[in-house]
């Protein structure tokens, strides 16, 4: 059998193993304070190119999510999503705990558009009732989304200018970070994202590390007290250094981005050979996660040797299903799926 | 400089690093539904000797806290805690971030007596106006306590009945757990802990862990949903088999409690250290944290050679210090110190 | 300048203003535990017939609605409306700020169909994901809604049994509770409608008092500390009497149906105005709010001499007005309007 | 029976009620923005000298109370009162749900001290792990404080003058500021307490009203949309009018000033009186609450008749008891109480 479920199916890149093995016993002080995040932070500056950014370190994707935006937002406001966003999905409610409205807006294949924003902002403000209703206060999208796709520099642009205008922090969950910019039609860099937003994460977990997601305010704009705030919401390690010496290695020799082309170069394989087998999509994903749309035989036919996510099944017996590679795909499983595929 | 600082200044025991690396590549189900964890629940259903217990695991401890109370108390409720409680002094408030008042009682040696929540319990509901104060719905102590002291089997059973009479489940944060039931005075077993309370953490961080807290309803009396619960509170690790794999190790030939032990042995070591040189301690604790009163002479005198911490000067300019050992601290360390103290 | 803008444009019946007036040196208790709300209490039991309620007067509606939905919901749940309910639309997020979110599902004529609410619930616990999901914890409907419609007996019915099947507890909003019992097309009496819910509210405001919403749990079954959770929220009035006094008028000699039922009568007569000048409705409604589709020059004209609500421009230069009767409406405002509208 | 239980148990100043039904069926805007409403926010930032004070008019205490720490706070912070603080005490907990600690200073006399929270603050800051906290963020106070006394001028200064040293916004809880401001010992009118805080309530229900509280921003500092912070947290009354009616009527021709002296001369001829009788008490209190310390044998012939709170039975079997006046109080009642006492 294998595995196309998840993106978090193995553990960490060997080299993350070695540097954790190799430093196990140096004493550092606990709570962020090591030298090992010390050094990553400044290896995510550089990559950033952001001198004076402020970079926190966290444990997972949802606990990021709502420590992030529960920092950002004043008590009384709301953040503004797509439909599909994993905060209003896929987060048990961690937001609502916090709070927090998740305002839903329509997303086009899994992205926020300036235009809809404005367009949701202005007949806000222009209904006579809107201080009855919760107050927008912030935007967070992903990158890449839910379904995979990534906003071009042109289109994050516009979506970033809009929120400046209406004085909204912008959020950009990078749970996928790397894959994202790893593909093939991405038009942005690291450090051009980092300009074009005002907060953002890169994720490790499901990019060669154990656990972690490195939250980056890039102006060094972080809220007052975030530590605290981190603390709070049970985000605090006590061992820092199990996610310093993680974003460390990943940062270093840049092997984040080279894990994350390993994982994007064997999405495209595998959505070729499904193209191959005349399977279309349901989404037209240049990242790490494809959506074909099987048949109920073509299901059958695979799952005897393959293990990968059935979505839904549509109206007209179709199943949407997803496949993820990662930064631990072997090459070789491409193939047998090819094999299976016939 | 040899450190004394805390109980979580390395990494991992090494054999939990083992099993990290040789484990790596095995492709395991996300969220806690690994192998690795069902084999570390069994073994703990095992030492617990609670066959029906539910356990979770989670990454840290004040995460761990604020999720099992959370979700034990109904959302008006407060949470009983002696004054020098973890949750009442250093979890930057999240509790009442959760929605919870944290009443604090005065406390006896850390602890928190069956007599004193007795007379707290009848006050409050012979007051007219109980209806107007905040409710108590459960108990936390930690056993150990914040001074290092243990909860006798008896002092247990007692506050424990007390919690049945006023339906108040009891929860044992056991953050050092392993160092309190390796204490030369420890008259309590895992299994007998387990019977006297509803739900208790078993801390692995300061315990020869990365990272990771199991939370063990000895009953199976897990609250309804607690898996969406520890979701919702970003306490959810993606990769669970990063904990399985560490709980499996610690519960597996009992290296838990060994080293456990190695580390209450250091502890009595130094606290022979410094009664042989007639220095007295703040509290007489029977584990891993020592608290030796320094003057100001002896202060500068070891902070050449030795980490610790300072958490007071006390009137009479004497320094309320605190020396942890760990499942890591190296025996030469204790000589040196003893050296160092000359 | 004659006003249908909304049903809360004036004080209170005169009825109301006597007995107060009549009653202000008794002296009573605080807190609700006065004689007036004793006997209110009692009338509301009575007319209710339910035997066992326990009632309980709060101040407003937004204020009723978070706290009945949070004092019965557990604090990890979300509670399910239509798209277009207040707590979803008009609460500024207060539900959310409690920590629960709001599943919105689609509406029928502004109500919740029980196939809507089982196919909702159905695909729920179908989803693989559920558990990551925020996860239902009971249904919130107002009758009439928020477009003026009511709930048939059948319609009732037959969503507070999907209710009960999944053990989701119904709330019904009734701000404008009497408007609807006293529609033509009601075929619910309070008493059937106490049957078909497990909490409902009486709404004063809108109908004849300065304040005031009772909460009625049909059979006895309040949560636990109900009292104590309508203090923390902010909710118990010290001067209970004040809401006593006007339910226990409202509730003396069927005074709450009477005044309702003139506020409907007057508002079929403005829809018979309306239908008569060809003026078509964005929906057909039977209670005391009307929906008037106006042309640009029906509203330039109407507004030189009527107050009413401009709720929407629609797509082809159609604006969706609001006019609401109360139980103040003066018959002459009826006819004057007609004169207007010629 | 005459009562002294507490300053609610009438219903309002007949002026009030007159004003009410004279204004009864005059149309008006919902939520605070009639004319009653704008008139009396006139009146109230002239009676305080503050010609661009924000004003807000609220329900209750506890719900002025929650709502303007909640609107003050960031998320993260906590608010600073005395141990016997209302909301430390008799709120059930209200200031936790909105998720902030209350953290518990010593008084004096009910009072906090510029020296006590000097000192408080000082010490926080010292200790190295402050961060690990719940960070101070705010202080609260009430006037008169729940011991009846009130702070003088100077006092008031010097604790305003940390609270700006360390940008702690200093709320002032008036829910009796009438019967403080006309105490005998008062040195403060209320034009200049506006200028030592930054926010304060005046109390209308206490004082007069059947319910209402007003929120003073004495700068036209309130928090950017406390508007909707209000709504969201339940605290916005449909019919604002209500409210509006009642402080208009209160601050004109100084009706709130001319009641609060008379229920003040009301307390000091009952303390005279119960010194006269060699009856000691537990405060001395200038304002309309009296704590004398009475025997059970007082006690018991004293019930026969008059109606009291008795707060606790001390360690030698004397009763601490509290005897309230009011704007309502009958001077008869006092010389009753004078008969019963003998």
């Amino acid at each position: 059998m294998i595995r196309f479920t998840c993106d978090y199916s193995e553990g960490a890149h060997p080299e993350i193993l070695r540097r954790l093995t190799e430093s196990n016993y140096e004493q550092e002080p606990g709570y962020g304070e090591d030298a090992f995040c010390t050094s990553a932070k400044a290896k995510i500056r550089e990559a950033t190119q952001c001198p004076n950014a402020s970079v926190f370190f966290l444990v997972g994707g949802t606990q990021t999510n709502l420590t992030v935006i529960d920092a950002l937002l004043p008590h009384y406001a709301a953040v503004i999503s797509v439909t599909s966003g994993h905060i209003a999905v896929h987060e048990a409610g961690a937001i609502e705990l916090c709070g927090h409205k998740v305002i839903c807006l329509p997303e086009q294949q899994g992205k926020l558009t300036a235009q809809t924003l404005t367009e949701y902002l202005t007949r806000f403000y222009q209904d006579d009732t809107w201080s009855h209703m919760a107050i927008p206060g912030m935007v967070y999208i992903s990158y890449p989304t839910e379904w995979g796709t990534i906003y071009t520099k042109e289109e994050l642009t516009a979506l970033h200018s809009v929120c400046k205008t209406y004085d909204l922090p912008l959020f950009v969950d990078g749970a996928r970070l790397g894959y994202g910019l790893s593909a093939p039609t991405a038009d942005l860099t690291l450090g051009e994202l980092a300009q074009l937003c005002d907060v953002f994460s890169i994720g490790g977990t499901k990019v060669g590390a154990l656990c972690g997601e490195a939250v980056v305010f890039p102006q060094g704009n972080a809220p007052q007290h975030f530590f605290s705030i981190v603390k709070q919401h049970g985000a605090l390690l006590a061992k820092g250094r199990l996610l310093g010496i993680q974003f460390d290695t990943l940062f270093t020799d840049d092997l984040y981005f080279r894990i994350s082309q390993h994982a994007v170069a064997c999405a495209m394989q595998l959505k070729a050979l499904f193209a191959a087998h005349s399977i279309s999509f349901y989404i037209d994903s240049p990242t790490n996660q494809q959506f074909p749309l099987l048949t109920a035989q073509q299901v059958a036919q695979l799952e005897k040797n393959v293990a990968f996510e059935i979505w839904e099944e549509t109206a007209d017996h179709v199943f949407l299903t997803r496949f993820a590679t990662s930064w631990a795909t072997p090459t070789e499983h491409i193939e047998l799926l090819g094999k299976f595929l016939r």
